[in-house]
């Protein structure tokens, strides 16, 4: 094992999907929001090309990549990230399926070419800059879920210039910020055509925002029943767990 | 009774307050829609002024009598609702509390005042103008369910002008136009703050979607609990039993 993990980093199950991603707990450590958005989209089932931006230590190309037969691009800022998921997707043996780019996403459709891509999937930054509460927070988080090298919009612009006419896009974020996703995916083309709620437990507000737009689509939304992850008693509820676990479990 | 109806009109009861309402099957009923938002919006509990557009019969005016000691204004365009929801208001005694103009939404502020009131509610025409599918429609029903005399931004604007700053406005509208409401509430000083999809049941898309905005207010946008309509077994669920008939039922 040793010669594929460094520092404190481990090796932890995909559960769902019999594969294996590198995390550490000091760096990066994938969030719910990344696996329930690998299961939100609409991907092309046996070809095309799909490009997850902000893809940190891949773990939403690997899951997308037991969904589709697609070839899969992740986009990396931060080498370290990179660094982690390129050696998960070799221990996977995915290396014919998932291509790493190291790169700012704002340069990526310069990188990986304009309009050519069939999906792209973005777990983008959350919080504003000027919101980062834990000065402490290492760099690596810090810039994974603050708006620090990249804004929402720009995030939505870099999608939209990677999808061909009719590929999808498909975002997670907090739902304080529809309003900000809705308006900036009509100025870049992307028409909002799907959208889920995910609400931590029944009566309560939403804390998680799903939402799929067509390039160049036409106006029809359709608001799905709402998602919740824990039950009453605090478990997981059964669609949660399956999306993480498997059927099997 | 003979004295208070007109035609093929009845005396329906609104079962949650112990009010009675004149409706006309060939004419207008008031829709769950407008219980539902008549319950939705936050109202000043003892003073202040209320205006409800697009009032029809008068049932949102009603509804919100049992909920509020502030006075209410109804705006309805076209007379024979008017004088439904004048007679209805007499019937009940609430001549005091609730006031019908008969007027254009589109010159409500003209009329009433701008920059006035405390709350606006607005249950619109939900279809397009070129949507009319039954050619045979009552021209009643046709003005009050299709966009024929204003328009979903005119509505928006009409209620902000009404509103003082800090007011709050609240629409009822299928999900499909969400972005459109909140593009236009946004365009007319109106921050939408809190948003309820309704369900007709578990496991559908939402139908209907509820919204309030504030005045001048503060991006802030919270998704409440989805609220459905119909269990499992096609009854009204508790809540929204409770909402039409009252918790005593």
């Amino acid at each position: 094992m040793e010669q594929w993990l460094q520092d404190d980093e481990r090796l932890d199950y995909l559960l769902a999907e019999d594969l294996r991603i590198i995390q550490s707990p000091s760096v990066f450590s994938f969030s719910l929001d990344a696996v329930l958005l690998a299961r939100f989209i609409n991907v092309p089932k046996s070809k095309g090309h799909i490009v997850d931006l902000c893809s940190g230590n891949g773990v939403i190309p690997l899951f997308l990549s037991a969904r589709t037969k697609a070839q899969i691009t992740g986009v990396e800022l931060q080498p370290r990230l990179y660094d982690m998921a390129c050696r998960s997707i070799r221990y996977n043996s995915l290396e014919q399926q998932i291509t790493m780019t190291l790169g700012d996403v704002k340069e990526a459709a310069d990188q990986l070419g304009v309009e050519k891509y069939d999906a792209v999937t973005c777990n983008p930054p959350y919080f504003l800059a000027h919101e980062m509460s834990d000065k402490n927070m290492s760099e690596h988080y810090a810039i994974a879920r603050h708006e620090i090298h990249l804004t929402l919009e720009e995030a939505i612009f870099a999608a939209s210039r990677l999808l061909k006419q009719g590929g999808k896009a498909a975002f997670v974020h907090r739902p304080g910020r529809l309003l900000d996703i809705v308006t900036a995916m009509r100025a870049h083309r992307l028409e909002p055509k799907r959208i889920r709620f995910v609400y931590p437990k029944r009566g309560k507000e939403a804390n998680t925002l799903l939402i799929e737009g067509i390039k160049d689509g036409k106006p029809d939304l359709k608001i799905l029943p709402p998602l919740y992850v824990y039950d009453e008693d605090n478990n997981y509820t059964s669609e949660v767990s399956e999306l993480l676990y498997g059927e099997h479990s």
